[in-house]
C-alpha cells in the first residue's frame, strides 16, 4: 500500500512558507489505518519490547495500537506539569527558545526493552528527549518508529543505538 | 478483569483538595490495556460504525486502536488552530472561561455511524463539543466511550441519542 497517497500538502500552515504534510486523510481511511498501525507493529515483533512510549499528543494516535499489537504496556511522555504523579524531565530545542518532556519515574523498569512512536521524525529534538528519559530510568530504546520522517533533517542521528523505522520519507 | 484496581489516586493534582485519578499504571499493564481497548470495541461491534473520534489529547489514547478493532477510520478532535485544514468548531465551558474544538470539515461524511472515545466523562462538556461537531457534518452518533466515569457529574445527559459506555465508574 502507498501511504503517501494519503498524505494532504497543506500549503502555508503553520505559517507562510511552509508546506504542512497533513496525516488526517491517511488516518481517516480504514485499510490505510490498520495498514499503517499493523506494519510498525510487525517491524519491532520478535524483539522483546515490553513498553511502548508515545509522544504528546500525536504519538498517542499510533503508541497504544502498536503497544496491544506487540503486547506490550503503553507510556505517554507529556509536556510539563501534565503527568500527575511523580516525574523526571527532559530539556529539547525548539525553533526559539526550549521545552520539556516528562515521564513518570515507574513507567520504566531497569533493563526493559522499549519502543519510541511519534507521527512524524524531523530534527529528532522530542524523539531524543524521549530516549533519554527512558535511560533515565534505565531502559533500554530497541526501537523508534514514525509515520513520516523528513530525511534532509536528519533526526535518526539524534537515536544512537535504536532501530528507526519510519513508513513514509520526504 | 477489576479496572478500577489500576487506578492510582493522586492527591491535590491539579490543585490542592483535587484527588486525580492517575490511569497510567493501567496503561502500563499490558493486560489490563488490552482488555480496556477490546472490551470497548466489543461494547460497540456491529452498529455499522465507520469513524471514531478521538478528543485531544487522552482520546487519541484509546481511539485509533477502538477504530482497529471495529474497521473504522479514525478522526481527531482538537483544540483551535492545531488542525491545518478547513475545519468546524464548537465551544464548551470551563471552569473559568471557554475553549474550543475543531474538526476537519472532510472528517465524517453525511449519514456515518460514528462513535466519539475519551478517557474520561465529567461534566460532559467537552464530549457534547465532540457530539456537536459530528452533528454538524451531518454524522450520526451512535456511541460514546469512556474509559472513566464520574457519574455524579451527570455528563451523560449531555450526550442525547448516544449509547453511553463506561468501564470504570465512580
Amino acid at each position: 500500500m502507498d501511504l503517501r497517497t494519503y498524505i494532504r500538502d497543506v500549503p502555508d500552515f503553520p505559517k507562510k512558507g511552509i508546506v504542512f504534510k497533513d496525516i488526517t486523510p491517511l488516518l481517516n481511511d480504514k485499510d490505510a489505518l490498520h495498514y499503517a498501525l499493523t506494519t510498525l507493529a510487525e517491524r519491532f515483533r520478535g524483539r522483546g519490547i515490553t513498553k511502548v512510549v508515545g509522544i504528546e499528543s500525536r504519538g498517542y494516535i499510533f503508541a497504544p495500537a502498536i503497544a496491544l499489537g506487540l503486547e506490550a504496556g503503553f507510556v505517554p511522555v507529556r509536556k510539563p506539569g501534565k503527568l500527575p504523579w511523580k516525574t523526571v524531565a527532559e530539556e529539547y530545542e525548539l525553533e526559539y527558545g526550549r521545552d520539556r518532556l516528562e515521564i513518570h519515574v515507574d513507567a520504566v523498569r531497569p533493563d526493559e526493552k522499549v519502543l519510541i512512536v511519534d507521527d512524524l521524525l524531523a530534527t529528532g529534538g522530542t524523539a531524543s528527549a524521549a530516549h533519554r528519559l527512558v535511560q533515565r530510568l534505565k531502559g533500554v530504546v530497541v526501537g523508534c518508529g514514525f509515520l513520516v520522517e523528513l530525511t534532509s533533517l536528519e533526526g535518526r542521528g539524534r537515536l544512537p543505538g535504536a532501530d528507526v523505522v519510519s513508513l513514509i520519507q520526504y
